[in-house]
This record gives structure tokens, sequence and C-alpha cells, in this order.
């Protein structure tokens, strides 16, 4: 999906929060904030939102000298969701439909998207998961399992680190032995890396692989050509996370998006109400296709 | 006070829903941005925010070719507001204190600030005038009786449509006779001109005049000569809302602001609580003061 001009004050937003969160001194944060000011005003905004989000956190790890900025996010992240597991594990086997339950916890997961805003306690994470086993859900879970009943290579595209916990859930529901998980190359924001998928014990569980990239999205023109040909080789894909639905939805192909919306330009885009948990297959999220090519 | 970095994704926010309030075409839409984003990256920051607010503004009308943006917007908030006052009124002449309403209806008229919000309904305003009553007040009430006990020229700066009928109740308990009233010189975002100050009435009971400006707030080196010289001579001011804040804290004199606390970087400049209503003293609020030049 394109840039809306409703997403660049919130790109900008982000910004200046992720310079807090490195400390950086006062005369590097403004020289940082002019930057992506004087970007953004020049930026072509027939690209995704990600693709300024990668030239801003790029830009901030060089100058605050921090290579992951996030990770002390990240793992307080993964050990809250890790301490969730087994309770979460429990409700699944007691479970009617427990695809359904899978299907919602790792869209929930997508909640903890801790992104900029600090901390959360563990209560507050149980109440955020509680609550969106309530929410509205957009999406056919038919179709979903059906796809699922036929697919042999699924390419699951993790998104943040902390809900990748709950990915973990839904990836053992799936079967982990058709299962190939995919990171991203490098770190961005709160997004999962190799570091995150070994932290929540999924590197022993699935083929792991990572996209080559260090946007928080998958920009395919950005990824691996390995990544690529696992994408192309792949029968079902399924896309965690709004970054993931920005930058791929007009790929063409067998993918299913599972995302919280949690703006208004994606609820907009998707015709989905705020705040909703969806479930949709790219063929319905793409007016203008385009092939995934290996 | 100084622009913050903060401040910045909340201005560039506010250009982008003026723009939509005034329809302007798509290119012309995307053209003004970019300029409001060039213009960010190279803004000195150590203005107060309504200077680059400014020039936003004036730019949108230039575009536009509209003169009075958020004219329909005004002229509805008063309207409203108008429509509440018997009822106010009775309440003032039953209050065991009616000072220390009058200046919570005040501030509360300050929360009436739809800015680019687009329309409240009457229930709306309603329930936030009498949420108003009950929220956290932060100032000296004492202070401010003793102050208006020995005033003879009292200079009252309004700030919004809506919220100028409300100022007129404060007005009124004042005695109008030793005030005069202070509009913007132009029109800029939901700020009251002299049509505002018609509209409600206040021009007959008032002597009335504008500063000469179109900054959402008083920017003195940009207001007129004959408004710094009434400045001058008043020996109490009151000054309403955020934006008179945000351009006068610094000033020094006999100076109480009036505002309800709307965002975060106001009330870490003013040290009071998110939501607050404020009547605060200059010289509490200045740490850097300067004196008013006529």
């Amino acid at each position: 999906m394109k840039t809306t001009l409703d997403c660049i004050p919130c790109l900008i937003r982000q910004a200046i929060e992720a310079s807090r969160l490195v400390a950086l001194e006062p005369c590097l944060q403004e020289c940082f904030v002019r930057d992506v000011l004087r970007w953004t005003s020049e930026m072509d905004l027939d690209g995704p939102p990600p693709l300024l989000a990668q030239r801003i956190q790029r830009r901030l790890r060089e100058l605050s000298r921090v290579e992951d900025p996030y990770r002390a996010l990240k793992d307080q992240q993964n050990h809250l969701a890790l301490g969730l597991l087994p309770e979460l594990q429990r409700r699944l086997n007691a479970a009617s439909d427990p695809l359904a339950l899978a299907v919602r916890l790792a869209i929930a997961g997508n909640v903890i998207d801790l992104g900029v805003k600090g901390s959360l306690s563990e209560s507050e994470v149980r109440q955020a998961l509680e609550q969106a086993m309530t929410e509205v859900f957009v999406g056919d879970l038919e179709a979903f399992r059906q796809a699922l009943a036929k697919a042999e290579r699924i390419l699951y595209l993790a998104d943040n680190a902390g809900e990748i916990a709950l990915d973990r859930l839904l990836i053992e529901h799936l079967g982990p032995a058709r299962v190939t998980l995919a990171v991203r190359g490098a770190p961005v924001l709160n997004d999962a890396t190799r570091v995150d998928a070994r932290a929540v014990d999924l590197e022993s569980r699935v083929k792991l692989i990572d996209n080559g990239s260090d946007a928080p999205g998958t920009l395919l023109e950005d990824c691996s050509a390995s990544f690529r040909a696992e994408m192309a080789k792949a029968d079902l894909i399924l896309a965690k996370g709004q970054g993931n639905y920005e930058t791929l939805s007009q790929v063409k192909g067998n993918l299913f998006f599972l995302f919280k919306v949690k703006c208004a330009v994606i609820a907009d885009h998707a015709g989905v109400p705020m705040g909703a948990q969806v479930l949709v297959h790219a063929a319905a999220a793409h007016p203008e296709p385009y092939g995934v090519r290996a």
C-alpha cells in the first residue's frame, strides 16, 4: 500500500520516541529529526510506510551507534509472553475449536506491540489478551481452515518480539514440520529477528530463515534472493502484523494476513473497523496485484 | 515557550486536517504538506509553536483561496455555546462563589476547542462542560480574587470561538466597564476574531480591540503597536488558552493564564497534570522573563 499523508505525523512521532529510547544527545537528536523531516518532505508517497521507517531506523542506529536499540524491550516482551504460554496452551487444549483460538491468540499477540511505548506490566498484557478474545473478528476462518488442510509448505512471516511467542502456539497447532518461519534480517524497531525466535524456543521447532532486510515489513526488492525463493516455493504464506500487510498487500499469491488494526489508515485501506482482529486473504486485499519474484 | 520536538508531529497533523477542511485539491494538498515538512525541517525551535502554525495557516489560506477556513465551524461553536448561556447564568446567580464558578466555566469553554476535529453535538458540549466542573483545578483563586479587587484596567485576551461566549459570563462578573477584550487580528484556526465577539454579543458590552496579528496566540512582535500599548496600560491581563500561554509564558507583568491542559508538552512546561484546569500567574510561569514593550 502507498504511504498516506496521515502516515507522516505518525512516522515522525515514532522517530522522536525512538531517539529517546537510545538517549540520543540533544544536538544529535535535533539533527536526526531534521533529517527525518527533510526526507519526508521529499519522499515518494507511492512506496509503503515501512520504506521511510527503515531509513529512519537505519539513521538512528548510525547516529546512536546502538546496533539494536529495542533489544532490552524485546527481551522484556519475549519474557512476558513466554510466561503466559503454559496457561494459554491449557486453554487451547480444552478449546472446542483450537484453530480458531490459536488464530485469535496469534493476532492478539500483535496487541503486545510495545513499539516505542515503553514497558508493559504482565497484568496489562494479560488484560490486552483477554480483551482480544472478544474483539471484532473480520475474516473467513473456514477458507483459512481449508487452505491449511491442503498446504504442504507454509511460510510464516513473523512480526514483533513478544508476539512471536504466541505465534509458537499457532505454529505448533499447524504442525511445525511443514512450517518455515521467517524473521527480519536485522534489527528494526521491536520486530522479531533470529535472536527472538531463539528466545521463544522456536529455532529448534521449525525451519528458521531471515528475510535479509532491515525494513519493518517485507519489502520484496530489499529481501534476499534466498528468502524470495522460499516465498515462491511456499504453497501458503501467513503474514503477521501491519508492517507485513503494508508491504505485501499488493502481492499475488496464496497469502493470508493476520493482524490487529491499530491505525485508521490501515482500517480504511483494508475496509475493516479500528481495533478489529483481521484474517484476510491477499486476493481480497490487493487492488493492483503483482507476482512474487524469486 | 520554545517549540519542542513533540510539537512537530502535532503541528503537521493539524496542517493535514486543516487541508481537508478546505477540501484542497490532492496535488495542492501534497504540495502544501511538503512545504510544511520542509519549513519544519529548517525551523528555529527557539520560537513558540504558534509561530509555525501561523505560517502553515497563512499558506493554507493562500493555496485554498479561502479567507477564513474555520468560519462555518466557528459559527457552529458560537451558536452552541450561546444556547447554553441562560442555564449557565442561572447557575452562576445561585452559586455560593460566583467568581470561582465563572472562572471554571471560562476555562471549561477552552474544552470546546473543536479545532480541526470536526463538529460536536450540543449534548457532547454539555457533557464536556459538566465534566469540566469537577476536573482538577490548579491555581491560586484567592490571589486572582485579590488582583481583581485592585484592577482598574483589565485586558482580556480571548482564545477560541465558542469559548468566547463563556468568556462573556466571566467578563460580566468582572464588570465590563473596566474590561478591554482583545481578539485575533485576522482568521487563524478556530481562534476568535471580531466576528466572533459580535456573534456572542460582546462588542456592545466591552471595549473591543484586535491584536493585529494572525498568529494563534499573542506573538508580541507581530501584534500592532496599538495592541501593545493597550497591553502596557492594563494593570491586569487575563490570557485564555494554550496558544496565549505558549506565546506569553515568558512575559513579565500582572498576567494570569487561564487554560485547559490539552497536551503533554504544556503539562510538562507548566508542571501541571494533563486535563487540568489552570489559573496561573505569569510570575510562576516564566523562567526567563522579558518585559512587555509598548
